[in-house]
C-alpha cells in the first residue's frame, strides 16, 4: 500500500474518533479506530522511507515516563514522537506517594504527548495511568493548560497497545491487508525464558485485539500460567462476535499444529503477579526476591516449551510468520536455554526485527489521530507540502 | 493583557539591561528587567496559546546541570527552551573536586543556554553558580566560545529567580498588572511538612522580591526557623524604598489576617543548613542522617502550621490566593499531616497549578531577554511571521 | 580558511570515500579521508560561527552509547548531532548477554547517527563496536532498515577518531594547514595521574595519526607502560610511509626538547588492561580494586612526569602548543599532584579548551561525509541557503 492510498482511506473531519482522546487500551478502541492507526503508521513509514517529513509540530515536548527500562519501546516512542517533530523528555516518577494532580500538570504545561509504561503491580498500574490520564483532562477543563496532551499506555499489567497494533499492522503487510487477517490460523503460545517475570500485557493485549478480525486463534500455556480472569472469556466473545474462533489447548504443538501466524510470549502467572504487587506494597523486597526465585524453579519443569526448527516444522507449509515483541530470549544466545532455539531466530530475524520497527510509526500515527480533527487532511497537507527529511 | 500589549511594552534597541548578562539573583536584576522578563512571559503564553511558534534558534543546546533531581523545575527548563528551539542536555556533575573551567567550557561550546539547579550548600552552591559564570564569560573573552550562553540560576541556596518571577507574574495577571500589586497584603509564613530540609531559596527570593513592588507583607515563622543573615534587612529596606510595608508576626494565624495572597512554605532553618553543609564537606553521611532527623523531631512542635479552611476564612472575605512553588505536602494526599489540608488544596487546585505553569515562559523570557539586543524587535518578528506551533 | 575555501576542497559527487561508511577507527580511513573530515570541521565551525545554520536533518535521531558517563565527549556529541537537526536519545547498553542484532536494530530504526563509547575491555570493545557496526549493515541489507545509521567510535579500546582527528585540525588551525605539519616536532608522552586506569585510545589513536602526517614524532613513557602490541611498529612504519620520523625516548625531558608541540597522556599499560578485561569477565569486583589499587600504588613511582614551567622551558622557544584531550588532572586544582601543573595549565587554557571545542564539527562532518554522496554540493547549499541559526 503506498502512503496515497493509504492517507485516503483515514478518517476526514468529524469522522475521527480518537480525535482529542488518550490511548490507554485498544478495547476502549473501535475496530475503525484501531485500523486508522494501522493506515496511519503505514503511511507515515512509506512517507519517511521517500524522505518525506512528517514533521507537524515546530516545537512541543513528548513527556516520557517509564518505570522500569525498557529501551526497545523507549527508543520507538522516542522516535515516533521525534518524527513529528517532539522533543523527548524523560520524568522519573515513584508509583507510591506521588501527586497525581501534580505529576500530570507538570508533565501537561507544554506536552502534545505523554506516554507511561508501567506493567509491575496488577491493577494499581492501570490505575496510575487512568488517573494521570483523568487529570490532564480536568486540568483542560479547568484551564491549567491551554491544549490536553495526548496520554499514550506504553505497557502496562494489562495491554501495550503500541505493540499489539504494530503486531497486527506487520501482520496485515505480509498478508496484503488486515481484511485477510481473517481467517487465518494464529497461535498465541507461552514460551520457556529463564527471566520468567513478564508482565501479561503482551499476551492478554494480543488475545484481545486479533480475537477481533475474524482470526482463529490457538491459545497454549503450562497448567496454571493463568492470564487475569476475564481476558480469556473476552477473547472468545471477540472471536464469536468477529466471525473466527477461539480454542485453548495444552501444548505448544497442537497449537503450532498448521499455524499460518506463531507467537510465542513469556509470561508469569497472574497468582504470581498479583502476590508481588502486595509484597511490594508491604515493601518486602526480600520476599519478592524468593517469590521470584519459587516462579523461575517452578518454570523449568516447563523448559521444553521452547521454539525448535522441529515445532516450526508443524505450522502451514512449515514456514508460519514468527513474531516476538522482543527482546526475545534466544537460546545458546542470550541464555542456555530461551523462548526459542538460535536456528529458528536466525532464520526468522528479518521478520522479527522488522515488525519491532513499526511501533514509532504506530506511536506517532497515534498522536496525529489524537491532535486532529481532521487526520486525512493533516496528512494529505503533509504529502503536498513534500518537505524533505534530509536534504 | 494580549501578546501585543506586552510587546509594546518590551525594551527596544540599547535599552535591554538583561542583553548578554546572566540570570543568578533577582537582586541584581532592575525593578525594570524583572518586569521585562515577567512581560515576555505573558507575551510568550499568548502567542503560543494561539498557536504561534516562538522558535528563535534553529539549532543550539541548553545544558541542564541539576544535583538533586527537581522534575517541576527540571521540566520547566527543558519546556521554556524547546519552546525557543533549543535541545535540552543534561549534564551531571559533582561539585566537589570538579575542575571549573572544563564544566563552564564544555558546557558552553554550543550552549546558548546553561541551566544550573545546586541548593543543598550554603554559600557554596551560589559560589559554584558564580563561578560557572564566570568562567563562561572569561571563556568568551578568550575566544574559546564564539558566543556567550546564558547561564541561569534554577535554584541556589539563596534565591529561585524562575520561581518567584513566575510568582509575581501570576499574582499579576490575577489583579490586573505589576502595578496593581502595590499596597496589597500578601502573607509569606512558614508551613510545616514532613521532608523539613527544604532551601531557604523560596522565602528569601519571594520576600526580597514582592517587598520591592510596594506590597504590604507580613512574614511568620515559628522560633528559630531562621533566614540567611541579613535576608530580612534587606526586604525591610526594599518596602521602605518601594513604599510598601514589612512586618514580622509569630504566628500563621496573624500573618493571615486581611491578607489577599497567603504563601504557605516550608524551609529549614539557616544554623541546621551551614551545619549540614559542613558535615557534607567533611563526608560524614550518617551525622547529617542524625541531624536531619532532629530536625524533622524538632519540627514536629510547629505541627499545627498547616493552612487549614479556618485559617483560610481569616484571609481577606475568606478567599485569599494561595500560593505555593510545588511541590507541596499535602495532608492526607502525600503525607499524614503537611503543609495544608486536601479541603485547602483541592479548593485551590487550579491556582496553584496555573501559576507553576508559567515558569516556562519566564525562562523562555529570560533567554530571549539575554540573548537580544532588542527583544522588542524580536518579539514584533515573532509576531508577525506568526509561523504555527502545531499544523 | 574561511568556509569558502574549507568547502571547495571537500569531495564532490563520486570522489568521497566516506560515503554509507561508518568511522571505527582512523586506520581505516584514507589520508584524504582525515583530511576532508578535518575541513568539514573548519568549514561547519566558520558557518556557525557566522550564524549560518547547517542543519540537514527535519527530524531524526543521534543514538548515543556510552558505558561509562565521558560528559565532555557525550556533550560533543549531542551538540555536533542537534547542529544538523538530529536528536539525541541514550541507550543503556550492557556489554555481556546483551543480544547484538536487536540491540543494533532497536537503535536503527530511525537514527541517523549511533554513537558508542565503550573503552574498558581490551579487544571485546573494538569488537563490540565492530559486531554493531556489522549488524547494522546486514540490518539494511536485509530491508530491516531503509536507511543505515552512520555508526561512530567515540572512544574505544584502541581508538578515538573524534578526538585525534580534533587535534590533528586544531594543529592544523595553529600552524596554517595540515600540510605545514611536515616536519613539526610533536612529544607524546605519559604522564602522572592519581586515577591511572585510562585507555589507550588517545595515546594510540594519536600516535597512529601523526605519524601519517610527516611529523617529527617523540615518544617517552616510564619503562613497561606499553600500548598495545604492534602500536609502535605501526607508528614506526606510518613515519617511514610518510617521510616523518619516530623515536622512543625515555624520560618526558629527552621528548619535550626543541618539541613545538606537547602532549602529555596517561593511560594504564596494556598488561594491566588485559588483567582487568579477565578479571570483570569473571566478575571479580573485589580482584579488580586490588589491581587498580596496585597500579595506582605502582604509578607513584612515575609522579614527577608531570608537565612543569621548566619542562616547558625545553621546548622550542619556550612555547610549545600543549595538547591534551580533556579532562585533565592538574596539581592543586583537582588533585595534589596531577599530569601538569597548576601554572601550565593556566597558561595554556585557552587552547586547551580550545582544542576540545572542535569535536562536535569533527563529529558532524563525519557524519555529512558518511550520508552525502556529494558532500561539496551539501556544504554549498547549506552556504547558499544562509538559513540563520539564531534569528
Amino acid at each position: 500500500m503506498d502512503y496515497c492510498e493509504a492517507i485516503n482511506k483515514l478518517p476526514g473531519s468529524n469522522e475521527n474518533g480518537l480525535y482529542g482522546k488518550n490511548c490507554l487500551k485498544t478495547w476502549d478502541m473501535t475496530d475503525e479506530e484501531i485500523i486508522s492507526v494501522a493506515r496511519g503508521a503505514c503511511a507515515l513509514k512509506a512517507l519517511r522511507d521517500n524522505n518525506i517529513s512528517p514533521k507537524i509540530f515546530d516545537s512541543g515536548i513528548a513527556v516520557s515516563m517509564f518505570t522500569k527500562k525498557d529501551s526497545g519501546m523507549e527508543l520507538a516512542y522516542a522516535s515516533g514522537c521525534d518524527l513529528l517533530g517532539l522533543t523527548i523528555i524523560e520524568k522519573d516518577r515513584k508509583l507510591v506517594n506521588s501527586n497525581i494532580n501534580e505529576t500530570a500538570a507538570m508533565a501537561s504545561y507544554m506536552a502534545d504527548s505523554i506516554g507511561i509504561c508501567e506493567s509491575d503491580f496488577i491493577e494499581k498500574s492501570s490505575r496510575y495511568i487512568k488517573r494521570i490520564s483523568d487529570s490532564v483532562e480536568e486540568s483542560q477543563k479547568n484551564g491549567v493548560i491551554n491544549e490536553k496532551p495526548f496520554v499514550l499506555n506504553l505497557g502496562s499489567d494489562e495491554d501495550s497497545p503500541v505493540q499489539t497494533i504494530s503486531d497486527l499492522q506487520y501482520m496485515a503487510s505480509r498478508f496484503g491487508g488486515i481484511e485477510n487477517l481473517k481467517g487465518k490460523k494464529i497461535a498465541v503460545t507461552w514460551a520457556y525464558s529463564p527471566d520468567g517475570t513478564r508482565s501479561l500485557a503482551v499476551p492478554q493485549g494480543l488475545l484481545s485485539l486479533v480475537t477481533r478480525f475474524g482470526m482463529n486463534v490457538v491459545f497454549a500455556a503450562p497448567e496454571g500460567m493463568d492470564l487475569m480472569p476475564g481476558a480469556i472469556e473476552k477473547a472468545e466473545q471477540n472471536s464469536k462476535d468477529s466471525g473466527g474462533s477461539f480454542k485453548k489447548v495444552s501444548t505448544m504443538e497442537e497449537a503450532f499444529a498448521d499455524a499460518e501466524i506463531v507467537v510465542p510470549v513469556n509470561w508469569a502467572p497472574f497468582s504470581f503477579l498479583e502476590k508481588r504487587t502486595e509484597l511490594s506494597a508491604a515493601n518486602l523486597g526480600t520476599y519478592i526476591d524468593l517469590l521470584e526465585h519459587e516462579l523461575r524453579e517452578n518454570n523449568k519443569e516447563f523448559i521444553d516449551w521452547e521454539v525448535t526448527e522441529a515445532m516450526m516444522e508443524k505450522t502451514k507449509d512449515g514456514k508460519a510468520l514468527l513474531l516476538h515483541s522482543l527482546p526475545v530470549d534466544v537460546t545458546d544466545i542470550t541464555c542456555i536455554r530461551g523462548e526459542m532455539t538460535a536456528q529458528v531466530y536466525g532464520a526468522n530475524l528479518t521478520s522479527l526485527l522488522s515488525e519491532a520497527g513499526l511501533r514509532p510509526y504506530v506511536i506517532a500515527a497515534m498522536i496525529i489521530l489524537a491532535k486532529s480533527e481532521d487526520p486525512k487532511a493533516a496528512f494529505k497537507t503533509i504529502a503536498e507540502r513534500a518537505m524533505r527529511r534530509y536534504f
